[in-house]
């Protein structure tokens, strides 16, 4: 094992909170593995990078040596929505529970050393508790308390309803740390009094209380919005290579220095070289090539991913508008422009009948767009790029 | 089976409240043996009269031919308070739960017909319901609704804790209704939240809903305050019969019409009857030596009813005071008066060493007290009755 000032350091890196840290320091100090748990939801798993987030954490954990249990919460997903209102909360049946693991490892085990992670259902415990053992559970908690929860405030005092049963699913998550006697728990800041429920449930039984760790929720492609699938700004960990290196090239360099953070195995210190480069000049755009290199490497292959980058390049080449070329203004009359004498105007074309014959061959693109309507009248003020042909560009302004 | 009217004129007989009455109508009109459920406690049981208001009830619906459910709730009783904070609540072990249930049967025996009562215990389907159907069935409630209840509302509005398995414990009530398929729960006044509960859940199964039939509180001794052990205003049902007579005899005339309703087994008719007799100039007094022997006799026999009366009469006519006597009226000097000076004023003696020989042999009394020091010597004005032997009275006011 490294020393505890080193793991410390690998551990900090990109979390967003750490409760308590001076008891992380006991524990790292004691040179033993630890119990790392973290939870997942046992519905059809189809991950995307931000939650990879918290699996980088696990993985880090594992390197530091310690004992990572990947906790699926099967108990309540065999409940599924009790209430029956959320119909895509259905029951899960046993298999389905299984299957659904099967796939969590296809995913997970592209991060997490399979040798050094413990599967765990909380059914196993969960199933022997009893209804008489939920009460009990219950009995650790007051009312008051659990309405303390950010969203429960919310929801109570906006008069929506809260079925009594989620006051316990807080429980049986704490329950789980018991049961496992879970050293440290890892969540998202989302999780936060959910993880503390933990803490105070082993206290009550007389365990050490598990340290939390709380890692950000992982921000979109838009940089804005936490990444998820409903907002269509996530890059699932089964897209395709060159999906994936697009969806990368995409973001902006902020949000770059962010993922390198929480997504790049790389070292801290270089990632601090990388930005160096920046400040010295260095395109941007190369050091994301090589996040995204390394992202489809993790998840799919070096192989794919150096293909990514290849046919990365061809597009972006082929598509390439080039920084200088000539400009023209032209002056709209009152019927408008046709596209024909705007090509001929800009000399792109020597007649327009050669146009009219060009834009039949799809051989004239506007702003990248290839042209289908040879009879095509622009009526507006506004600045275009056209092509014709690889290699001839103008850009006009019609006024 | 009686006729329904009959029936229904019987069960309402001091109900405080009917939910809801037509559906309780529909039901008596089927014909059929209901199962009328009621709820206690697995706690050792020592019945008061309060209690028995609600087993003369089900002893009602015995006598109109249906099944009476005595339902022991010993799947929370087992549980005992998880808090730990009320050591008088721990958990009942299964040999209590039995044990505690025999004690019920020796005291709900005396009221009710043992071949018609059939006895339950939550348990039974309580432990088959695991943590999974606990969850499931928390799910059918909102957190507002449960803060409704007058005393979780009261506790939460003025920051008293409230233990999440406490709103787990209406559920389990009324889960029990679903268990049993109840077609009339009867309770107190006090139950109505937890009454209501079991329709719900009921409905939710797609059950029948149960009827809801909640008696009164029955006042204690004092006529104001509900009976209580506490509060020590009670008669309990294994009191003596000398006590139970004499703890009777001395309640208000109005609470004797109330215990009538709700305590005697007499037909209305006759209670009504006996009201016309006091109107008419009976004294109440009579009346209420047979309900003492009406109660004394269930719990006892008749034969011991009828002893009581026998002591009571002796011990009434022997510390008898007649109604009529000579009065005095004495001035108290400055020194005050000797009280041989005033039992020879009210000419009860001729002199005053034969009121101190007298006092000495214990033949004086002064309000039913025996006077023990010949040398008193009242000093302040107020009203006497003097005694001297048997049947020489005064009634002496010094001033």
């Amino acid at each position: 094992m490294v020393d505890w000032q080193s793991a410390l350091a690998e551990i900090q890196r990109g979390a967003d909170e750490i409760l308590l840290l001076d008891e992380l320091v006991v524990k790292l100090k004691e040179g033993k593995p630890l119990k790392i748990k973290a939870g997942f939801d046992p519905t059809a798993p189809d991950l995307h990078l931000g939650h990879t987030v918290l699996i980088n954490k696990l993985r880090t954990f594992q390197q530091l040596g310690h004992e990572v249990i990947f906790l699926i919460g099967d108990f309540t997903g065999m409940i599924g929505d009790p209430t029956g209102k959320n119909i895509t909360r259905k029951p899960l049946t046993k298999e389905d529970v299984l299957a659904n693991a099967e796939t969590y490892k296809e995913q997970v085990f592209k991060i997490l050393d399979p040798k050094l992670t413990t599967i765990r259902f909380n059914s196993e415990w969960m199933e022997q508790l009893g209804a008489a053992g939920m009460i009990k559970l219950a009995a650790n908690q007051t009312v008051a308390r659990m309405l303390e929860r950010d969203d429960f405030k919310k929801r109570y005092a906006n008069g929506q309803p809260i079925a009594i049963h989620e006051f316990l699913y807080p429980l049986v998550q704490g329950w789980d740390s018991v049961a496992l006697k879970a050293d440290i728990e890892l969540g998202g800041t989302d999780q936060r009094f959910n993880l503390l429920m933990g803490r105070e449930l082993q206290k009550s039984e007389g365990q050490r209380q598990q340290t939390v760790l709380m890692m950000p929720l992982l921000e979109g492609l838009d940089g804005v919005q936490k990444m998820s699938k409903s907002l269509g700004n996530y890059i699932g960990i089964t897209d395709a290579p060159n999906d994936m290196f697009g969806k990368i090239m995409s973001i902006s360099d902020d949000l770059m220095w962010r993922y390198y953070e929480l997504l790049s195995f790389l070292p801290k210190e270089l990632i601090t070289q990388f930005k160096q480069d920046v400040a010295d000049g260095k395109n941007p755009r190369d050091i994301k090539i090589d996040l995204a290199k390394e992202l489809i490497a993790r998840f799919h292959s070096s192989e794919q991913a150096e293909a990514a980058h290849q046919e990365f390049i061809q597009r972006f080449q082929k598509n390439a508008i080039p920084d200088e070329m000539p400009e023209f203004t032209l002056m709209l009359g009152s019927e408008g422009l046709a596209v024909a004498n705007v090509l001929k105007e800009a000399g792109l074309v020597t007649s327009t009948s050669e146009a009219m014959r060009m834009i039949k061959q799809g051989a004239v693109k506007q702003d990248g767009e290839k042209v289908e309507d040879s009879r095509l009248v622009f009526n507006t003020a506004a600045e275009y790029v056209f092509q014709v042909g690889k290699r001839k560009f103008a850009r006009v302004y019609l006024s």
